[in-house]
């Protein structure tokens, strides 16, 4: 059965702009405002990894200790480690997220470590956040496909959501990063893991690269999935596909949910513009077909 | 049920370059055969409009008596009345396609006459084409919309399909022109349409300018559609809403139905060089996602 209304995770002022090149922090605090404006109530707002790493995120404490806050918005950030979270605590962030990927050879590229020490070392970052009340979501990366080891079995992204969810995560984000996926693989990836994980409390992280992503989307609504991660703009690139579009935009699913008669409290126009602005800021048009269309 | 192949009607030749920038005739014949080369085997290669509308496709006679033909490739051409599908015969089209609008304000802003009108218009043309014994096909634009009169009734859709079909179509492509619909509506117009003209002979021709035809194939195919119309490297713009893509990428398409099991018979990576050459021509980049991420 489809679901009467879905909840955006906006994804564009962090996994978006860090594969951007680096705006000023005033500009972020902009969109977040108008993100924030547009109805938008789950922001990610930034990143606690090592500026030698992610240097355009460098000014997330800076960000969420000196932006605005709307009532009834959360504003969210990543954290790699305790250390992370010890600053994303001092800064404000109302939630955090932590990581695991669901292929050894990814995560060994790009963490360095096997899945499994991975996610050991967020032990203590979830027994602080605990105690300090802060709830931590968990992203999966490579769900549907690795750069690295190419197909990626169901039940490994299943075992890692489960481990993730038992750590205390309250909602698993399912990502598609490299944006490979089809509907029908989709479909069965979603199925597998809401056996061992409540499908209340999975989201969908599905990256567009191939323009696969809505479709893939529309596969799983009537599974019962009803969180979805966007990107306003389309905001950020894939790094293993040089000049191909990354994010999925945010307007562009807001469209289609609401062309289903699916609500999402969003104002579309409001979004439209927030994600023109920062495009401007960057210098180049929107990676949104509905934005670009509607102007 | 899903399809287990599918029949893809490439349209980029004729539905997308006559919206491009004027290419050579050199470059249009390259493409043609490229085409073919990638397993395509129905190609709309030109339109015998007045060039004076549409003075890209000024040589489509040349391209059709001069495209060396490949075995069981169907080489298709538009034809606007009695004079074009002559003019398309003499040249040596295999087939050709009429077409008629579903919005009364579009068939008047477009060919400035009612679609009653418009389609008698074709009576002549259908008389000598079975006597020549080449097949018409239909096309119904605006079947999700209008830029005009905003929601078409389905009725309306399924009325004018019925017509064209009667009048001896082979087949009904239908049009979303202005890529606006989405997928709850595309799949309940597909259902009204079916229910005067057997669904074996409907084809979806959407366009891809809000980012939803992907979304829109997938939530009919389960209905028993299984020919869709695709335009190489998204080749076309929509005169209606500058800066936005037209056409939805053949490659995108093909790169859908492969993951989900679905035969083609298109070989994607010489699929996406035809795309990149033509797209070179253009002096741009693909508007294939799946082409540039394979790039």
């Amino acid at each position: 059965m489809m679901p009467t209304k879905v909840s955006i995770f906006e994804v564009g002022a962090r996994d978006g702009l860090q594969n951007e090149q680096p705006v000023s922090t005033t500009a972020k605090m902009q969109l977040i405002a108008e993100l924030a404006d547009a109805g938008l109530t789950r922001i990610e707002a930034g990143s606690f990894v090592s500026p030698k790493w992610v240097p355009q995120m460098a000014d997330s404490a800076q960000i969420l200790q000196q932006i605005p806050r709307v009532k009834g918005v959360t504003y969210s950030a990543l954290t790699p480690n305790l250390k992370g979270f010890e600053l994303a605590l001092n800064a404000g962030a109302d939630e955090v997220a932590i990581f695991g990927a669901a292929s050894q050879s990814f995560s060994q590229k790009n963490i360095n470590c096997s899945i499994e020490e991975s996610i050991e070392r967020f032990i203590p970052l979830m027994e602080k956040a605990k105690q300090h009340n802060i709830a931590v979501r968990g992203y999966v990366s490579c769900v549907l496909g690795c750069p690295y080891e190419g197909k990626i079995e169901v039940a490994e992204v299943a075992r890692v959501s489960e481990i993730l969810y038992k750590m205390g995560c309250y909602e698993i984000s399912l990502g598609d990063t490299i944006g490979i996926g089809t509907p029908t693989d989709a479909r069965r990836m979603v199925q597998a893991v809401s056996e061992v994980v409540p499908i209340s409390q999975l989201a969908l992280h599905f990256h567009d690269t191939y323009g696969q992503a809505l479709a893939n989307i529309l596969a799983c609504l009537d599974l019962g999935i009803s969180t979805f991660d966007a990107s306003v703009a389309g905001l950020g690139g894939c790094p293993y596909a040089k000049g191909a579009s990354g994010n999925l935009a945010t307007e562009d699913l807001v469209y289609m949910l609401h062309g289903m008669g699916i609500e999402t409290n969003i104002d579309l126009s409001k979004l439209a513009k927030a994600g023109h602005n920062i495009s401007a800021v960057l210098g180049r048009p929107s990676g949104s077909k509905v934005a670009n269309a509607l102007k």
